[in-house]
């Protein structure tokens, strides 16, 4: 139920990180990229195909050390077509792997709509008499924006399928105070309103270790925030971008865990998948250096916060 | 420049309505199901047949009566790979037919996440030497929750290729309220707020019309707060959902518009595409239902709305 598929493969691991899994074609090592730019030719599927090789080498040096992978949908929505196919293959590879998959879709629509898009990552669509699943997802993020209707209909999937959402409250960017920080309510802030609203909306869905279906993400770029939204939301489990190439460190994401050092995941992305390219080896080593990065993530934030 | 592009096509069609194309098995007639399903079966790829079938004969219908059509991402995403290939060759095809697209996608991210998906929807995508269109929609719909850095990336495409952007500032959903409407900042509430800080993210991109790149999504079925959007955003075009079908009404949009009849563009989505499960003949007229539909629209506007 709820975040608890999550929180147990990240005791198991004693490691609360999740490996950001961003489609640049930038990123990937020349030696991958060659292969398929001679198959492919310099195209959006010769893109993918290289991603997809790099994907698959990354999830297989990462997969007995991080509980969760996190896509970032915007970059394979930029190859088209082509970057969904590799999508739902590399959602595919790391479920193989017993990987968590939270696909960072930060999707918000109005009720008809959201229950598309919540068919779209996390349930499945009806063709015909036939249910199809798309790109079966654990977890996706969500915009609030919009309000409850906005949010309710993947939280009816979630409870169907056993899956989860992460709704934003404030974000790891430079531009993230403009509205969110604007004091709003009584004596309030417009991401503390949606802090409220994610706790009410995810009121009853609690697992056994106490979160809700309704997380909610917080950057670890402001740390004096993520301590009072960790404090303002006891049953919200939370995910913490901008740990490192943004700036957070193991320092500040340690406010995002309760005392018993449950109840958040912090990503890395850069960091891991792109360690290749800080060790002059030209990326022959790429799996080597983001599972050392991984490591190193996790002994880095074990540092401040220990996970019972 | 700007939404220069489609004010012209809104003029010269004396028609301020865009056309929905939400990808919905459901809405398509039988009759083109069956022949999709016999080739395919009851897979996502005989969905996605079915409807660029369907797709391409409702466009051919109305590219000489409505100015724009809006496919709407949740639907598409809903059928995988094959959605978004689908995705791809409508807005291809109605280019082709002359019709200016808005791809719906609400889109939102931290600045180099927005850069992919500017690339992705607006711009291209370097593989190697050479640059790659993706969807190459003329407009996209964005959500601003996250600052002017979610949001600039797609105003600098929008400067180099000629597009625009539609932001959130309030929406015609049910629970828009939750957020949108808390009182905020001096005197204000949340969608002011965001309505303030979309006219200053655009200015100094005003096309010859006025408008700058950065337009709003400000919902019909909210006449007052329309009208109160209109008197604040001088400077921005506005889309208008909630027509029809969710309840708001010609004199209702009226209020979105300048008094020249320029500066907004209604959608409707069910009301045209879904026109044929009205006229009792099993969508066998689904064309001539959907361009009556889209007809009579255009004239239910033009009794309070006229366009100099």
């Amino acid at each position: 139920m709820s975040f608890d598929v999550l929180q147990e493969k990240i005791i198991a691991k004693k490691n609360p990180t999740v490996a950001g899994l961003d489609a640049k074609p930038e990123y990937v090592p020349e030696h991958i990229r060659k292969v398929s730019y001679e198959k492919y030719g310099q195209t959006l599927l010769g893109a993918a195909d290289a991603i997809w090789e790099f994907n698959k080498g990354l999830i297989d040096a990462l997969y007995d050390v991080v509980p969760a992978v996190k896509p970032q949908a915007a970059y394979y929505e930029r190859l088209g077509w082509a970057g969904m196919a590799l999508m739902e293959k590399t959602i595919r590879y790391a479920h193989e792997k017993g990987l968590y998959v939270i696909a960072d879709i930060k999707r918000g629509d109005i009720g008809s709509t959201a229950e598309a898009y919540s068919d779209a990552w996390l349930g499945a669509t009806k063709v015909g008499d036939v249910l199809c699943e798309g790109f079966n997802a654990d977890c996706v993020t969500l915009n609030g924006y919009m309000g409850s209707d906005s949010v309710n209909p993947f939280l009816k999937t979630c409870k169907e399928r056993d899956k989860s959402v992460f709704v934003l409250v404030k974000t790891s960017n430079p531009g993230s105070g403009e509205l969110q920080n604007v004091p709003a309510g009584a004596d309030d802030t417009v991401y503390g309103l949606m802090a409220e609203l994610i706790e009410k909306w995810g009121a009853g869905t609690e697992g056994k270790y106490g979160y809700t279906m309704a997380g909610a993400v917080a950057g670890a770029t402001h740390p004096d925030e993520l301590k009072q939204i960790r404090a303002r939301m006891p049953h919200t489990f939370l995910l913490v971008p901008g740990y490192g190439a943004q700036g957070g460190t193991a320092e500040d994401v340690q406010y995002a865990f309760q005392a018993n050092g449950h109840g958040a995941i912090v990503n890395s992305s850069r960091g891991i998948m792109c360690a290749w390219q800080k060790t002059g080896k030209d990326g022959l080593d790429y799996q080597q250096a983001a599972r050392n990065a991984a490591i190193a993530m996790r002994d880095d934030i074990a540092r401040f916060t220990t996970i019972a």
